[in-house]
């Protein structure tokens, strides 16, 4: 044992005198084991000693913390439908297209995650070493598509996933940053001929951001052949190229100026190096953007990027015939965290009442900032050599896909309901058996109990004698359009007064026409 | 530090020359520094290295294991199109019923787990310690919904919620238990008058598994307060109520004889008291048999048991104005696992043909195992105490609710699309567009995406030639019934070929008229 046990074994006695509990007995004698401890491994001990110590109330007793994990959260019934909105929109398009579904579990063996998400690997979340298998939970939903096609050995197929995923990231719950959230995966594997698959991804952007009424965006377009081509005639070193690539990837966070100091001073590039890479991430436009850098005496040396390129010509060609160029920029800053993507990369950004027209090359800083500040929505790419990583003979299954940032979505849908104090009904009930008088439980039950079984969203009060009012004002507060209300002058004369919440207007109804009555007013409407 | 360090000492050289990896390199270091190890942590540790050292292959090269975690599945397009019209028919009878929908986080702080599932504890999935809070995942529903509604203050709510669960049990996947399951909740909180919320809940579960068309089904019902009335005039000391209640809940997996071994060798009961409640736990049959225990002379001396017997009778009085009595039993063996109940308790079973008539109170062995082979399908009952032990005063929200066990349903759903051999469609695809020369692939990717800015769900091969006869097979295999054929004649004509894939039935459409023609030919049908 070396340093610092002294100390420890102080506070050990300190701490265990009667004030706290197993769990902090346990993290000392687990402190004790420790051969190799660092001064920050005890401070980081010591932070949780005294927030167990906290815990403690006045008398000793475990005081109760009535809270959700750190950086997740419950979604009430307002939230959930307003989910369930959103969730349906995107659904109906990924079905648009032909899309099937698959589930997979939400924990994966650990080594299945492994060396697949670069410096993000420290945000996983592991399980508990209980015996056998050591799980994580999942990181996202691509590196468990690729799993489950290596696995079945399946070369071809379009799917959407929609599931929760884990990263144990310092959450922004305000901009809509979770530990905990969703992803809406769509992702076409198979070996096509080139962009087609691609371009029916940024179809499928378009048209569910178009549909889900956000504001303006931007799709951006890059392609990883292009960035390491341009990396290569920059003159960085091979083994530099994924890093220098992260640090583009910050581009959208932060200035050129230290994004830069980050290459130089950080990755040792050459100050040469980073000024020609300046020169091309600066750089955005559309096709003819493709043909120009074609042209380009440096970059056109690079066979990587002069394949890139040519791609993102075939790319927008194929655009142009689904009439989605109006909001898709070539911009060659786009590199995306990631390591698995090979091709064709994309992110869309909504830009607020369109603060970053897509033909100004020369971007202004303000309006860079601007449409960083909402944020991305969407974004992914070609990832060919993934599901060979999986496969015991390393073949490979070339795979394109989209997720669609649905937590922000969620965040930004919130904020418009409650903008717009919009009403949202969490329920469907159509109709709410009521009394008007006294001792009429039985006969509401026996009526609503007909409602169901003919299909009927209904409603009944769980008490015996509820008030006539009451059972109105539910109706008023839950937006149910329609009462049934039995009287025992309406069941004398076998009818029911069906009453319109939002008109007051009343009118008896057969009861043998009743069913027919609440599916016609209620149709549609 | 103890016993077996110099053992562990010449193991950890022998497994760390070169043959096994960073994992049991980190397992040994581990280990060297256990202060209070045990012979069986070491079996346990030196299992886990050999396990390790079995993953090596024979050039010492880690051997990628390509499997789901432990208990755990996917599930592929065909098992997800069944699994997702099992959940309609749910959530639609929920909906009916006018319930709302929360979700929670798959993960609860640890302690809120603490203390809620008696023996069953030691199956709840601990997360690591990564620093911050101690995780676990989420045993069930109930537990995580009565910390919502202590959380949010909520006393009333009708709410559903469908999500995954996680246990360490001993997976049987042929018989459809699995580590990793879905759980469908629905349950009513709120202080009302006896027995409504109650009736409703076995309702819903006498709809669901009417619709589901599962076969033939039974409801069993009970009361913790008959079963511990029941305990109380037996002579079971009180201390020993809730672990003889887990004994009698085994009923359904044994026979009387171990069941009442169990109580008099394991859990120390006498062989009077055990007689005696053989005697209770073989009565079945309905309000009569409430009735009849109502003036049991042993049964009647608990307060308790009255109370329990009375709502039973109640319960029936309802459960008959909902025509639902035909599948209800009141079984008096009937115990459920969980701690938290403190009323009315049920249990759906499948009964296959009918073989469990309700009535037979003298129950056929042969018939019980019969029910118990088909398992349950569904179970809950009432728990009026839980959310007051989140509340910070104890306030209590009365709670009643029903858990469909769907995940048996889908293995039952399955096993029956497999028998029929039914064509599960995992895609709603209407109409691919198709072409019977060279060179259209702009013209197909101009019409798809016509088709779908018309919320028209097309596809299209993502190849630039390919064959017609491969388009139409694609059609068949997958359940497309109608091709839009493109040709250079039909170009100039301005007309689309429509080809019925069923009957091979082809007509020329006008461009003008085709969104219209499908849309008629596909709708509803």
């Amino acid at each position: 044992m070396h340093c610092g046990m002294n100390m420890l074994g102080v506070f050990c006695v300190r701490a265990c005198s009667g004030l706290v509990g197993f769990r902090a007995a346990t993290r000392i004698q687990r402190l004790h084991c420790f051969s190799g401890i660092t001064a920050a491994q005890i401070d980081e001990e010591v932070a949780k000693l005294l927030a167990l110590k906290a815990q403690l109330g006045d008398d000793g007793k475990h005081q109760f913390v009535l809270k959700t994990a750190k950086g997740t959260r419950d979604y009430n019934p307002k939230q959930m439908a307003i989910r369930e909105k959103v969730f349906n929109t995107i659904i109906s398009c990924f079905k648009r297209h032909g899309a099937e579904t698959i589930d997979t579990p939400v924990f994966e063996l650990k080594e299945t995650l492994t060396g697949k998400y670069g410096e993000d690997s420290k945000l996983i979340y592991d399980l508990k070493d209980q015996g056998g298998e050591l799980l994580s939970l999942r990181y996202d939903l691509t590196v468990p598509f690729a799993r489950y096609l290596a696995m079945n050995k399946i070369t071809n197929i379009k799917r959407y996933h929609i599931a929760k995923v884990y990263r144990r990231d310092n959450p922004a719950m305000t901009r809509g940053r979770y530990r905990e959230f969703y992803q809406c995966d769509f992702d076409i594997a198979g070996q096509y001929d080139a962009m087609i698959p691609d371009a029916e991804c940024l179809k499928i952007v378009y048209e569910i951001l178009s549909e889900l009424e956000l504001g303006d965006f931007r799709i951006k377009v890059n392609d990883r052949r292009i960035l390491d081509g341009m990396f290569a005639v920059c003159g960085v070193p091979d083994d530099k190229f994924r890093t220098i690539c992260s640090t583009v990837d910050k581009l959208d966070k932060m200035p050129w100026e230290d994004v830069k100091k980050e290459m130089v001073n950080e990755k040792g590039l050459s100050e040469e190096a980073a000024d020609l890479i300046g020169g091309y991430v600066s750089m955005q436009g559309g096709m003819d953007l493709a043909e120009r850098l074609l042209q380009d005496q440096k970059l056109s040396q690079s066979k990587q990027a002069c394949a890139g390129l040519s791609d993102i010509k075939l790319l927008f060609s194929y655009l142009q015939l689904f009439q989605v160029t109006d909001k898709v920029v070539f911009d060659l800053s786009l590199a995306r965290g990631l390591d698995y993507y090979t091709g064709i990369i994309y992110e869309a950004v909504l830009t607020q009442a369109g603060m970053a027209p897509v033909t100004n090359e020369a971007q202004n800083g303000a309006n860079a900032e601007e449409s960083v500040s909402v944020g991305s929505v969407a974004g992914g790419g070609r990832y060919d050599g993934l599901v060979g990583m999986f496969d015991p003979k390393g073949r490979k299954v070339p795979c394109v896909g989209v997720s669609i940032g649905i937590e922000r979505v969620f965040s930004i849908m919130e904020q418009k309901a409650e903008a717009l104090a919009e009403k949202v009904r969490t329920t469907e009930v159509q109709v709410m058996v009521a009394s008007a008088q006294k001792n009429l439980l039985e006969e509401r039950l026996r009526l609503v109990s007909e409602l169901w079984n003919a299909g009927i969203k209904a409603e009944v009060m769980y008490k015996k004698n509820p008030k006539l009012l009451s059972q109105l004002q539910h109706c008023e507060e839950s937006g149910i359009p329609l009462v049934a209300i039995l009287g025992e002058q309406e069941l004398k004369d076998g009818v029911v007064k069906l009453r319109v919440v939002a008109t007051r207007e009343e009118v008896d109804i057969s009861r043998a026409e009743l069913i027919a009555e609440i599916k016609k007013r209620t149709s549609v409407a």
